[in-house]
């Protein structure tokens, strides 16, 4: 039921995965039962693939994160959370009011054993075609030298097993490229950056850098990450009021890469767009199922370890 | 002698500047004599304008500021702060190192009285035409809440002063529009900014609102508005190589808008960036003119009284 085209695209993105991945995954599809009925035999989705699961509440786009996951446990949220942490389902995606979304993953699903908090991460298109990754981008907003040091791990890894980049980059967002610069949280970071042996650290990199193809993994605290990805997303939209159709503006576009996943919890939640439409969908369940694939998580386990 | 033309570029501009203005202003020029002696006969430059004043030595563009500045006490930017200081001239304009005319500035020129810290600020263009101001953008990476009150205080003037705005909406750049979003800096700082009677205070705004028309004066510390202010100049770049001339992307070449003051100083001192060009040293000119002119200085320091 999440989105503002729900529950019409997502089932038009479960029929596109379903599709493209001979259905691969089980999908598991909570929400109002009779609408998601309704449309299952509109867009005659097989019933081999998909398990409908009722939910009486959905909680709206701009509800309270707290208040409404703690009020409405009957919403689409709540019991995808509750069949993630359950085990009844093994990924959870969603366009829904992304405070739930984040509140769930924090407070239902388990973090990553040694991950002090968990983290979100965007993808920032590249003039080349290719993609980097930034983190945190809103999840964190003030940070300790330890958490940065953990999602350049988890970004790294991340950037390895799902966007295929075979030796990540990875460097610190700062205002400029000397070691020493900074306000006090980077400066402390980049010596944890500099000894991470589970990383391939470069150093500094600065705003101007951050859609040139420098570092494959950037990492910043989610005030400064938050800014930059808002910032950033702008760009599409300006680009279309202009009128400037470029094919480097339209990667501006972040619905199509389907979503972000929280990364650090236990099990794999990836949270959309409230203006997804049916490729984001299926980008996202493509997306779950590589994480699955990949055994991300345990993977960022084990480079976690000192 | 500052700036990656100099001597050549800043005399074009003091000539541009003579004439443009009628030489309402003299011009001290501080650097190697002999040079701006050739130069100034060969541009016919009137002697009735100028003033030069000789500067055995040149602080380059990548050297350690503080050490240069001590060890250079006859390089053209530690003069220029001497005769500054000393009441010889009434606005000191360079695009020499960056680094050497911020700490010339704060501890050469004495600050306005009850201002904390000086600031820097940038214009940012608006696709409307207009053009914002955030800051700061750099000379502070850790900041106060008291601090980021005082470049509301500080931005706002600026803002009606010299760019011309009448009420300036002031807004606190954050990673969500509700009051109590964001890290522990910017909780802190809304309630300072809400209850302060000198600014029109109009509350959050986001990433996605920076190239809007949504704020005249943007308020962050010196960390998040340095990566912004490299990303919004990158985007010129960007533009550029990408072929993709556009008006709009062409307001990002922040040379056209000449350099900026540092705020809170007592004394006006405006830095261009290095790679300047004659119609940036005149505009540097005019700004430091206005500011002289519109008594910013005295405007701010009543405006910070409580």
């Amino acid at each position: 039921m999440g989105g503002d085209f729900a529950p019409l695209e997502p089932l038009k993105g479960v029929l596109q995965y379903i599709s493209d991945s001979n259905g691969l995954a089980h999908i598991t599809l909570v929400g109002d039962e009779s609408q998601i009925k309704n449309l299952v035999a509109q867009l005659k989705i097989s019933s081999e693939h998909i398990t409908i699961v009722h939910a009486d509440q959905v909680i709206g786009m701009d509800e309270s994160p707290t208040k409404a996951l703690k009020e409405k446990q009957k919403s689409s949220i709540s019991i995808g959370f509750h069949l993630l942490a359950s085990g009844k389902i093994d990924a959870f995606v969603s366009a829904g009011n992304t405070g739930a979304m984040l509140v769930g993953a924090l407070f239902t699903i388990k973090a990553i054993e040694g991950v002090i908090r968990p983290t979100i991460s965007s993808v920032i298109p590249r003039e080349n075609g290719k993609t980097g990754l930034i983190l945190d981008v809103g999840l964190n907003a003030d940070c300790k030298p330890e958490q940065l040091n953990q999602f350049a791990v988890m970004g790294s890894v991340y950037a390895q097993q799902i966007l295929g980049i075979e030796s990540p980059r990875v460097a610190l967002l700062n205002v400029g490229e000397e070691e020493g610069k900074g306000n006090i949280l980077v400066q402390a970071t980049y010596p944890l950056l500099k000894e991470n042996k589970h990383i391939h650290f470069i150093g500094n990199i600065e705003g101007r850098d951050i859609l040139m193809d420098k570092a494959d993994v950037m990492i910043c605290e989610g005030f400064t990450g938050n800014v930059v990805l808002k910032m950033a997303e702008s760009l599409y939209e300006v680009s279309e009021r202009q009128n400037l159709r470029h094919e480097y503006f339209d990667r501006f576009n972040f619905e199509i890469y389907g979503g972000t996943p929280v990364l650090g919890v236990a099990k794999p939640v990836i949270i959309g767009h409230g203006i997804s439409h049916a490729k984001a969908f299926m980008n996202m369940i493509f997306l779950a199922q590589k994480m699955i694939e990949k055994d991300l998580m345990n993977k960022m386990k084990k480079e976690l370890e000192p």
